[in-house]
Formats: structure tokens, C-alpha cells, sequence
């Protein structure tokens, strides 16, 4: 997107220019190519060949009025295209695999998920089943008139070149996910990329904020593991490739031993293992499933005219043992309750250091968290209002996330179609052969 | 720079264009117009009508060989120009104020320190006395040759606006310290502008940088506080505005009480009077300097041809109780080198949480830590490799500043160079009248 080290040709202006025409179709409510033209400050001529090439490529649709029946009037409401170019994520956790389908409009149009013990079963079996639900998804995708291009992956580790480094909690190290999901998806013409789930979140969570809505902000992430993603304008953060691992920052230099061989990190406070353990429940491994994964499965149609699609959303399935200790909590639960505050003081002196370090906007806590938030919150807020520096902090930059434990597959399915939204011209001159 | 939200016109491919050629040729050594053009990929007619642009606002030289004598010869080798605008760098800190004024090639011309308990004199006076000093650098820099253009003030604390929040240290809140800087200035006609001490040395240490180092780390710098500033891909990263305050941090949730009001903040472990504290010794309150400030003054002139100066440098002097905490540990004193080790662990536990969450390519420890580093580093290290996640870290991450407590004053000087590296046509387009 940041053309400064490169000249300004005629065609990094034609590159710019679709995607600057692209985006303010994404972000408006059915312009016409002239609104189109005023908001982004070129002529009505250039923006008209602009969309009628993201037209013929199925990126934009152009929706005439019934009386008026000649398409691609110039007059015409634009939108994305909801029946084109589709991304699909596949986030592989510790205690289930989901899929998720979403169109141009960052829709989700289909999800699966399947409920299994993926710290028991090893990478390539979890990796060939996570292809194979992928491959479902996107035979029911095509039936309801997508396309599905790119595949993400998420999963909760160090991810470089497609490649797992290192996922401590389903144990594994150096693992080639891409190549093995791959050989589960089966002859299915799709590129795959690998990336960290909570980078995922972050991005999903990014996707589903209402327009207006800050584009910066530090996302958390429960899950078995804790990780965060921090969004600047919209676009991740990476660092050096391993950002996030806000669950291994220290809480208590001299705490209980972790995982990771250090001691004290956050994990070992506020992670679902430490949360059950410390309100006397069962984890995850202990509650493990049968041999036959449970799939639950929702494919939707577009209904209506195009830019406009009836959706029906499923309800977020929280895990058996968080919903356990959610329940529990509510009752009053006295052991409940106690680990809770103590995993919200936990992550409160773990996002003050990061608010002190890096100032984000707004901290939204997601996966677990967000169906645990009742219950966290209060000391979390206690441990930010302490400890962020000259008493900046306000409670109303803290938010529960809205996605819950789907941030991460939404984001890998949307990580996808915001590679097409931000450079068209790419996907226009890889497709155009075809059209 | 990023033109994202702006369509490519004309003027804003001339605007891209001219700051393209100009970044060239300050990262070129001796390049003709020919081997600029070459290298931007534009034709070398466009190149040549930029350069001579440049060349008339006092932006760029042409060196032409002896034998040749045309000045202005396409043939020349281009470079940034030593004698035309310069940055005003002022830095207010706890034990003295320093002012430094650099060159376009962002060689520091004149520096002058003085050294004064700024804590007890209050800002008003404080930033009259900076003043007056930055007024007398800029008469030094006239002589010298130099226009200086822009003054950039660093303090420790927050700033929004060119006003000061809060500096805890030198017990400022809600200081509008442009202003009392202006009138400190005289009848000077330079814009002032205010920001973070901290982020101003991670600038500096950018800029100071040999060429092909990485232009991603995180630069933490030590003085009474302790500040840090994210730099990535060149640019420092400012969150909401008030990023980089490592030193509220939580290093033991705990701990004893800080400033701030929270407890066991990084600063109460590893700060400057924590550090003298624990090593028994007397910190700046308790060895004031007199009512008439000392005042160190280096003036470079430039020597050789344009392109080519010699500079004498002024040796970084450190605070007198840094050096009695260095020269006591270098005997091998028990209490500054426990001091010392317990301020490295607790910057370790820190700096493994920030390294976690940004994975920063670099960690530079700068400020008195670059004086203190010997003794510092090892329980550093230790804590680096027990804590940041799966092994990844590698000693060599870690660099000492070569800056030391000269990277703030060095900073902000080039803070207003670099404004002008980064859009040359904004201030072709103030100054083309005079011209």
C-alpha cells in the first residue's frame, strides 16, 4: 500500500487507483461511479473505466433500478460482489478445528466446526482432518455461487513461511501445516497461507467493527494459550514475525513455572487450563471427546438482490468446560468466582504494562473472554486504572469482543478478501486470462 | 507518506517524486543524476529537472571535479547540502538542559549542555534558561552557515499538542512549554515544536545509525525515568500519542510504591535515583549543582569541500553520580554492582514482556544505561533467554546505544531535518519567495 520507495508510474496509478475505487465502494452505501468519482477526487471518465474493470472482473456489481433495465448504467448503485472471489479460513485449536467461508463483502457464508482433542491426536491427523472439513466448506461455497481463492490457516503458535516453529500447547514443533493441510483438501485449486491465530482475531475482530469504529486497538485473545494482535490503522502489527505472545509476559517474576520454561508468565493465571484448574474443573484434556468429532455445520444462501444477502447467523458455541465455569461463576460459585478476579488481575497487570508501552486506543479482550467477561472485568479495570501511567486510563477503552472464540477463523476467512480489496489489480490480472 | 486515501495526481506525483530523488541522493554516496535516475526508475529528464529543483531551494550540491568547472553539470556528484537548513534540537531533562543543531546530512554542527537541577527551579524559568541557550546555538549555527529552519523541544513526559501533560520527574503538569520556550528564543523566527525525550532518542539512535543497520528496534533509554521508543521500518511507532512509558511497567505487582502511584514499576527498580539509591549513593537532588549552571559548548565549523566536513566530537559527558555508579562498580563495589544487577533484572523482566508482545528485530539500551551496560547486561541477558517464548532469543538482539545520553538532544535536532527529507516540497513551497 505504501508506494514510498517506488516512483510514481502510470501503472502504480492505475494499481493505486483501483484500489483506492475499490475501497470507497467497500465503504460506502450504494455510490454511483459520479459519488464514487466526487469522494475519491478523479474524473468521472477514469472512474468509470476504473469499476467498469473491477465489473467484468466480478469484484463490483452494479445494481440497476428495475424501471430503468440497461446494466451498468452509469447512474447504478455500486457494491461488492457477494457471489465472486470468496477467502476461507481453518483455525486449528487445542479442543476443536473450525472452517469459515466469507464472501467480498466479508460476509460469512458457510462455517463448520468440529469439537476434538487436537492436542492428542498429533499434527498430521489434525491437519488432514482440518483439510477435509476445508474441503466441505468450499464445495458448499461453490453451490451457493462463490468462488473460493485463498485459504487461511490459524493456529495458536509461531508461524513463519507457512511453517508451525513452535505450538506449545498442541505440541508441536517445525511442523510444515500448509503442505499437510493441503494434502487433507484434496484436489482443490487454492493457495494456503499459514498465520497465528490470535493475529487472526485480531484481524476478524477488526473485519466485524461497525464502520466508524477506531481502526487501532490491542486485541486479546483466551484460548488454551493467550495471545494478542495489535492493530494500527487497521493493519496488524507484525514485528520481527512472532508478535503477540502477550501470554508469555511476566506477571509474577518469581510465579509457578510455565510451559514455556520461564515462570510466571500470564498463561499460568488467566489461560482456560490455569482458569479451570484454579476453579477445581476439569480441563480440557480431561473432558476429551469421543473417537467421531462433532461437526456442526451452517451453510448460507444469498437471498434478495445482489449487495443485499439475508444471513443467518449461528450462535457462538462456547467450549463444554468455559461454559461449565461461566455457569458455575453465575451461581456464585466461591472458587469460581475467586479464579476469575485472579486471572482478571493477572491480565490487568499484563495489559497496563502493554497500554503503558503501547498506548493502543482501546483494548478488546476476546475467545474465552468474551463469554467470561463478566467476571473478569471488574479487577482487570481495578489493575488498569492503577497502573497505567498519570491516570489516562478510562474503563470505556476496554471491549468485549463480540466474536468470541470465531474472531479467529472470521479473520483467516476475511485475511483473504482483504488481499483482493487492497490490491485488485493483482487478482484482476492473475483472473483475467479466464474471463 | 503513505498516500492511501489520496488519489495520484500530478502534483502529488511531483510531491512523491521530489522526495523520492532527494531520499536517493542522501542515501547515495556521490551519485550523478544519471545513477539517481537509474536507481528510482525515472527517465533521467524528470531526475534532472527535480535535482536542479533542489539544487535552487539549497536542498541539494552538485559537486563538479575540478578540471570541469560548469557548475550544475548533469555529471556531478549529488549530495545533501551542509550549509543550507538545519534542526534546532533542545532537550529538557531532570539534571540539564542540552541544545544541539544539526545539518541536512544530520551532522551535529554546535551542541551546548548546561547542567541545572531542572526539578527545582520550576518550568518557567527552566524553559526561559533553554531558550536562551537554543537562541545562542542558533547564532553559533549562523555563523557556521547554517539556516536553522525548525526547533524540536524533548522532555520526559507526556505531550500532546507542544504542551506537557505530565513530567513526574521535573513535576511539570499542563505546561505549555512551546510557548515558554518561544520566549526564551527571543526574537528568533522558528517553529517550535514539543515531544517525548524518550521517543526523540529513539529517533536520534535511527539517525545515527550506519547505513544497512536495521531501521527496527526498540530503544530504551535510562535517565531519571525511563522511556522507550518503538522504531519500525524508520518510523516511531506513537500509539494513541503516549506510547513508549516502559518505565511504569509492572516489574512486581507488589513492589514498592512509584511516583506514579501504582507499585513495582520498572522505574522504581532500574531508574536513575532507584539505581543511586541502591548503590547507597547521593542522587542529583542531594548534589545540586550551584545558581550558575555549567556550560559545556561545542561549535563545529565545516571543513573541506560541500558533502565532506570534518567534525570534532564532543565527548558525551555522563551526569556525576552515573560515573561515581560506574567507577564504583568498575572497583568491584558491592553494593553498586548488587544495584546495578538488580536494576538489569528487573529491565530483563521489562524487556522480555515488550520483546514478546512486538518481537523488535533490536533491543538499544541508551540514556546512562549505555554508561552502566557492562555491569546491567549480564542479569539482562539472563532474564532475556529465560523468558522471551520458545528460546528465540539471541544475545546479539541486544545494543548498546553509542549515543549515550546525547540521542534525545541528537534526535530532535534531526526531527526537523528529517520532516524535511521526508516532504522536500513543502518546504520548497514555504521558502521558494525568499529564493
Amino acid at each position: 500500500m505504501n508506494g514510498g520507495g517506488q516512483p510514481a508510474s502510470k501503472q502504480s496509478m492505475r494499481r493505486h487507483n483501483l484500489a483506492l475505487v475499490l475501497r470507497q465502494v467497500a465503504a460506502s452505501e450504494s455510490a454511483s461511479r459520479a459519488t464514487v468519482a466526487a469522494r475519491v477526487g478523479l474524473t468521472k471518465a477514469t472512474v468509470s473505466s476504473l469499476v467498469e474493470e473491477l465489473r467484468l472482473a466480478g469484484l463490483v456489481i452494479e445494481h440497476v433500478p428495475e424501471n430503468q433495465g440497461r446494466v451498468g448504467r452509469p447512474g447504478g448503485a455500486l457494491a461488492l460482489n457477494p457471489r465472486g472471489a470468496a477467502g476461507v479460513g481453518v483455525e486449528v485449536n487445542v479442543d476443536y478445528t473450525a472452517v469459515c467461508v466469507a464472501d467480498l463483502t466479508g460476509a460469512p457464508r458457510v462455517r463448520l466446526t468440529e469439537r476434538a482433542d487436537n492436542r492428542g491426536r498429533g499434527a498430521e491427523e489434525t491437519l488432514h482432518s482440518a483439510g477435509r472439513l476445508a474441503a466441505r466448506a468450499c464445495a458448499a461455497a461453490r453451490r451457493a455461487g462463490l468462488a473460493p481463492v485463498q485459504v487461511t490457516l490459524g493456529v495458536p503458535g509461531l508461524v513463519h513461511d507457512d511453517r508451525v516453529l513452535h505450538a506449545p500447547n498442541l505440541d508441536w514443533r517445525h511442523v510444515p501445516a500448509g503442505d499437510l493441510l493441503v494434502r487433507g483438501l484434496g484436489r482443490q485449486r487454492l493457495a494456503v497461507s499459514v498465520d497465528n491465530e490470535a493475529n487472526l482475531a485480531a484481524i476478524g475482530e477488526f473485519q466485524a467493527r461497525p464502520p466508524g469504529a477506531g481502526a487501532s486497538f490491542l486485541y486479546v485473545s483466551g484460548e488454551i494459550g493467550i495471545g494478542a494482535g495489535l492493530m494500527v490503522d487497521g493493519e496488524l502489527f507484525r514485528g520481527g514475525g512472532f508478535a503477540g505472545e502477550i501470554g508469555h509476559v511476566t506477571v509474577i517474576p518469581d510465579g509457578p513455572e510455565c510451559g514455556c520454561g520461564a515462570r510466571g508468565c500470564l498463561e499460568r493465571y488467566a489461560g482456560q487450563d490455569a482458569l479451570l484448574e484454579a476453579a477445581a474443573l476439569d480441563s480440557v484434556s480431561a473432558t476429551r471427546l469421543g473417537s467421531a468429532p462433532a461437526v456442526t455445520a451452517t451453510a448460507t444462501r444469498t437471498g434478495g438482490g445482489p449487495g443485499r444477502h439475508a444471513l443467518q447467523e449461528a450462535p457462538t458455541e462456547g467450549s463444554a468446560p468455559v461454559e461449565r465455569l461461566a455457569a458455575l461463576a453465575a451461581e456464585g460459585d466461591d472458587a469460581a468466582v475467586r479464579a476469575l478476579a485472579v486471572a482478571g488481575r493477572a491480565l490487568g497487570v499484563a495489559l497496563s504494562g502493554a497500554v503503558n508501552l503501547l498506548d493502543p486506543p482501546e483494548v478488546v479482550i476476546g475467545g474465552i473472554y468474551a463469554r467470561l467477561a463478566p467476571w473478569l472485568i471488574p479487577s482487570l479495570q481495578v489493575q488498569l486504572h492503577e497502573r497505567v501511567t498519570s491516570g489516562r486510563w478510562r474503563s470505556d477503552r476496554l471491549r468485549v469482543s463480540g466474536l468470541g472464540t470465531e474472531a479467529a477463523v472470521r479473520g483467516a476467512a476475511g485475511a483473504g478478501v482483504q488481499a483482493i480489496l487492497r490490491d485488485p489489480s493483482a487478482y484482476i490480472d492473475l483472473t483475467s486470462p479466464v474471463l
